[in-house]
């Protein structure tokens, strides 16, 4: 076989970009209203480089196993997390974003609900925690380009595909979807035209429960229905949820 | 500094989907109506694996170029091409994708006007081609699915990015514009409703030039403006083009 590859190899790594929804805390008592943060999971690092500073779930890729296969080995192994979603986000390749040596690291980006257990901690992690993507601190390496880029990537993936659910309980409120838009999308949305635009989605059905420990007025829950999604998205149907 | 990368590491290259339009054969003459095809520039292995199959243009990453850089030099080698628009698609690291050894490919997707001069060719390309992008040969490595992945993002970014434009000469006409489209999206649109979408969207700015070789009801051209574009694009104007 007439093939030598004859050039230095980068190192292959995945990082992935986790967020979730919490309860602001000043009313995660008020289920009906939850008004809520989009988090995202860092872990603090245990050794150098970087050693102290927070940085995102990952690791090195082994020659035996996919991409995907491990961003979802790195994210078990540094958060225990169960992931709702998960895809790839972008390979990141510039020269020196790692100092010890040229690391191309393939970004994905996941989400979960709810945002509460995070057992953390493999090899290199001291411990894993949620930082709202408003306020985060200083990160190692590029970590912080990356995930400017996931954020841009789920606002504008959110309005035309339904990864959004991802982020809800399996039941969840017309008042929590909204919610969960406005706090993706950093702004506020009209009700009235909001659940106008629900009501057109076949996908999103309402179920015979209402919410739990509101004894009156109690809303109504719905479900994503992937099923009914996935027909009308092999039919061409031209989803723009907002 | 206690760090030992111990892991044997995948080859790590890049591959490049070229796509351009192309006046389809039996009308190229009727400039003002220039009904077009998507095209694809394949090259064809000169060496083993695949050797005499058709594949995507690439080649191995440099330890010292970045993904961009690396995909950049690699059209030059081995098309000649002057690139309108590129991008970083998707990294492909399926085990089994190259039968040498494990190759994780960083995928990039690029736009080319016009698609005529391809000088190719470089070490491993015996000769390139533009093939219409529905009647493609069958290709080394994943390359077809690469295509597959290539063709839904423009297909999709195209409605609300002005990426087609990468497509048209410096300046054309507005049947030109809707044709590009309705080549990419592959139905006809309505020109009315075409005209004044258009007509609507600040940064397709009319020339005082209109096409040449027509000697009477010769059609206006009409450039894109980049500047305003990105104006609109920093209010936070939400483009919808189709």
């Amino acid at each position: 076989m007439p093939y030598s590859y004859e050039f230095e190899r980068p190192a292959l790594a995945v990082d992935c970009v986790v967020f979730g929804l919490r309860p602001s805390a000043q009313d995660s008592a008020a289920l009906s209203q939850p008004s809520s943060r989009l988090v995202v999971l860092l872990i603090e690092r245990a050794l150098q480089p970087f050693e102290g500073r927070w940085a995102l779930p990952g690791g090195f890729v082994r020659i035996d196993e996919t991409l995907d296969r491990a961003a979802e080995r790195e994210l078990v192994e540094e958060s225990g997390l169960s992931i709702a979603y998960l895809e790839q986000l972008y390979t990141f390749g510039e020269l020196k974003r790692d100092p010890r040596e040229r690391v191309v690291s393939v970004a994905y980006f996941a989400l979960v609900n709810p945002v509460e257990h995070v057992l953390a901690a493999g090899t290199d992690a001291a411990k894993a925690e949620w930082f709202d993507v408003s306020t985060l601190p200083s990160l190692a390496f590029d970590h912080g380009k990356i995930i400017e880029v996931a954020l841009e990537r789920l606002r504008s993936k959110v309005r035309y595909r339904p990864i959004g659910f991802g982020l809800l309980p399996e039941l969840f409120t017309l008042t929590q979807l909204q919610k969960m838009y406005e706090t993706i999308l950093d702004r506020p949305l009209d009700k009235r035209n909001f659940r106008k635009k629900i009501a057109s989605l076949e996908f999103v059905v309402a179920t015979e429960d209402t919410e739990r420990g509101v004894p009156r007025r109690a809303a109504r829950l719905f479900r994503f229905d992937q099923a009914a999604y996935d027909a009308l998205s092999r039919q061409g149907f031209d989803l723009e949820l907002i």
